[in-house]
């Protein structure tokens, strides 16, 4: 379910941009310059919007490359617009889109570390489960938050994208 | 790894258990009633606090039963105090620790439905993945995100809860 788990998260990705859409259409409706939204944040000692974007696709960028050992794309922390907010989400998911079933063989006996956990080391099946997944959700719905607390207008239609509804048989 | 996925939800829901601690411990430091926070909301056209833990708690409760038909228990949505939310979650962990890895047997390929959907279905695969995984972590977010917003003190390490972290060897 490896696979399948960073293919909802590329959907997720995809939900993301269209976000981003509607929060430049709105800067535009009310008038305001959009990078404006950039700089929110919902408490003054958590990331700012930006920051949300950029570890959302960060998360699963390098949680993919952990979990399979194919290297991920690098990105510089740059972004001073939504437009290349969306260019960093449309890469990631270029990069997500690489990958087959296949390259997730071994991935839950890994053993996978980063610099933080100072030389401690988790499974990949834990890596996984308990920080790749809930962080990835966690940066997604405040990146959501802060454009619904800006007046963006989302509902939950444009988080969960489409279901894969199947009609009365 | 629809077992192993609850098993993560429900340690979820114990963070949360534990991030409504800490919303009475602000409300008694800051000298408020508690049940204030219950009824922040981020946007005007979001749900409140107290319906986000209660959603928090039925996406994974009708997620659970749904994929395997073991019956939930029923909450009245009456809750209004933070102790009562807190034996709400406390009911759906109590819940979620009766299953087995065995009870998620055949969960990919059960049909799905629920009466929003005018009769149309899903796979129990697409529905775990793209509405009760997503779901769950829509709402838990947004309880974390409105705590945060109005000054609980907490960061990631109450989010994520302890992880699985092994000793260099």
């Amino acid at each position: 379910m490896y696979y399948e788990t960073f293919g909802q998260m590329n959907k997720m990705l995809g939900q993301l941009d269209k976000w981003l859409d509607a929060a430049a259409a709105h800067a535009k409706t009310k008038s305001f310059e959009p990078a404006t939204i950039l700089g929110y944040r919902l408490a003054p000692d958590q990331f700012a919007f930006t920051r949300q974007v950029q570890i959302t696709c960060d998360t699963v960028k390098l949680g993919a490359s952990r979990l399979t050992g194919k290297e991920a794309p690098s990105h510089a922390d740059t972004e001073q617009t939504i437009e290349e907010l969306q260019a960093r989400v449309r890469a990631v998911r270029a990069y997500l889109d690489g990958f087959s079933a296949a390259d997730f063989a071994g991935t839950a006996t890994r053993v996978v570390t980063q610099p933080r956990w100072e030389g401690k080391t988790m499974t990949g099946a834990d890596y996984f489960m308990e920080h790749v997944v809930p962080n990835f959700y966690f940066h997604l719905n405040h990146a959501y938050a802060i454009l619904r607390h800006v007046g963006v207008p989302l509902g939950k239609r444009d988080y969960l994208g489409a279901l894969s509804l199947q009609a009365p048989s």
